[in-house]
């Protein structure tokens, strides 16, 4: 293990991502999801109801500690003991946006990295301000689906987007994911059949996943929880962090998907396979790239 | 497509409901399947925590596109947007109440159809204020238990309901479901071994399902978003639309059974048939006859 | 039945918990789970988010009646109904708290048990003053993990706790599991490898489970609401009936896990074999064993 932290470590800082053959992303995927298991981050959960059974159970299956806390009452003794915080506004209401708010705030102040995921941001006016507002509070990353991103990056919504469907390609928003980055200082990832990943300056692909996983409620929401488990414990190295998580859930749902007969059985085998990846299948089976 | 889309749309006007063979019933099942997983509609659905993560699957291995979305802020926004919308008072509060009216309201103005569950109407007198509430904003269908349907058709709670379950037998209601049909100008819908469905005048009955389904929680209030999806795409021929959406949703259960070792395994399989039945198998296994 | 129910009765009063082999323990533990399937007990759960789907199929495949019902508008109407009351500080949030207290005072006066869930009481304030508001409203039962046990029992925030986990073992807390009964009047359980189970002066183990039963959220939560079925069909016998909850769950889990592939996998055998659970497999395989 102690190597393995150093070789991501170093990674992270010293070897330009240009120079990673395949298998060095999946090795460092695989580096980075030991650490996870090592050390099982704390990740607090403000998300909608749909999403967190399959949330937390996702994030324990990769060796994270879940906690759905959303009381205001309770983010000043809570929040600065979780590593990570992950903010969804799936099912959102006015309760809860104050708790967000105090949430993302704490986080921040207490250096722990926060994610956003801006789940049907064009749905109402209602969200688009809740999301500028939650913005404004500095996420380490925002994830969200093509639809969702362009509607954030130009902070006006995205006329035929359907519920929490994309009704984009994910190609089509990368460079609205650039400008979002660089606007707001986030790593930005827009997840569709091949994820990408920015910081602004450079783009990372991520071409795990099976499209059936579209099928399965919340599979967006849960990969944001994992990512903000995954930063957690690398938080100097985002941008990489955040490829890791998605190329890794998405290569559980490729070996669930071997195993499934619909999107309950994918949902399920998906689980057990994030559970029991081991560094041979990480290591080839992660297809990260760098694209620019 | 465009074939089965006619044959759909002439049966609902044109072809009388006792004319229909077996095979016909079937066949117009599948008709409407293919329909709802051409057009995905957008379904909205206020409903309790218990049911969101089945429902919400459910409807996606149906091929339409789930949309929890309840914050009164919201409705203006989203509800025309929706195709159909499904309220739920499982895990009723004062604050959600609100929301379920403007959304009824709202759907009703736009024309789109929407779905009543009156879970538990008996459990307290705030729930049977709050159905009869909405009874008023005319729901286009409304679907519960036998207990519920008389509870609801006498405008009085029923002595002896246990919380979400039926201390009477489907059959006992059609009655009170006629009644019921007539006065709010809905389609009533009677869940049991055998499913009523009535518009206070013609009585379909769907013979599909298994006893076991009841062991899963939220089957009742999953198969009712499930005949918000099914009228979406049929809104003139609400009465069989929602006959189909219950035998099929019975049929899938069916099939998954099969396979089942239990009512969690039951579940997956249910889902997962339920996401791959094809036409031979509707037409032939739907078991749909008119009653009166 | 009537001579298991007889027996049972019996045993609580007559028979000295030191006299029972382990076979004994076995058949008491099954006569109380087929109480439970024959009665059907009506458990009102006022639960957190997360666990509201496991914990309702797993009353339902225990045979019982699962009903989540948290408005103040409905206790009044609807707790003297439920054969027991279910409380879990899981997703608390001011809203929820007078429900709880209201539902308690409830069951209490209706003479029905009520059963607390201190789910990770140290992680606020909040959290704390809700839990000590409720215990002075007499629970029947009182279930959590370690940490939780020793925090309630010291009323006073254990530091190092990790949200819902625990950072002890089960051991460490018994003294602080028996003082808190002494104080509260509960019966008191705390769960981990081996369960041990309190009213202050004997203690019960329960040696079932498997460690990956812990890779699934909600499970404790779960058992509690299991062990407040199993005291409803036998308040005079509290300690034996919370002992024989843990372990028949703890059952379903070892036998599930035979089939699991993953933590997905086990929660779906797991419900399905607490479902078909039959007299022989529980009478030779439920090990519970007095402790002093």
């Amino acid at each position: 293990m102690a190597q393995a932290e150093e070789s991501a470590s170093d990674g992270a800082g010293a070897v330009a991502l240009d120079a990673l053959s395949p298998a060095q992303w999946g090795q460092r995927a695989w580096d980075l999801l030991e650490k996870v298991r090592a050390r099982a981050p704390l990740v607090q959960c403000i998300t909608n109801f749909v999403s967190m059974d399959l949330m937390a159970n996702t994030l324990l299956a990769a060796g994270a500690s879940p906690a759905m806390v959303h009381s205001l009452h309770e983010i000043d003794d809570f929040t600065p003991q979780a590593d990570a915080l992950c903010v969804n506004i799936g099912t959102l209401s006015d309760g809860w946006v104050p708790s967000m708010r105090a949430a993302a705030a704490a986080a921040f102040r207490a250096g722990r990295p926060w994610v956003l995921d801006p789940v049907a941001v064009s749905a109402s006016e209602f969200r688009m301000e809740a999301c500028l507002g939650l913005m404004a509070l500095r996420p380490t990353v925002i994830r969200g689906n093509p639809s969702e991103i362009i509607a954030l990056s130009s902070a006006s919504r995205v006329q035929g987007s359907k519920g929490a469907d994309s009704s984009h390609e994910s190609l089509d928003a990368v460079e609205s994911a650039k400008s979002l980055a660089q606007r707001s200082g986030a790593i930005v990832a827009v997840s569709g059949a091949t994820d990408f990943i920015t910081n602004g300056q450079q783009v990372i692909a991520a071409h795990n996943g099976v499209a059936m996983m579209q099928k399965i409620t919340a599979t967006g929401c849960t990969v944001t929880a994992l990512i903000a488990a995954f930063v957690a414990v690398e938080p100097s190295a985002a941008l990489e962090a955040t490829a890791y998580a998605l190329s890794i859930f998405g290569l559980a749902g490729e070996l669930g998907f071997k195993m499934a007969k619909g999107p309950a059985s994918l949902r399920m085998h998906m689980i057990d396979s994030l559970h029991s990846l081991h560094e041979q299948i990480v290591v080839s089976g992660a297809n990260i790239s760098l694209v620019s």
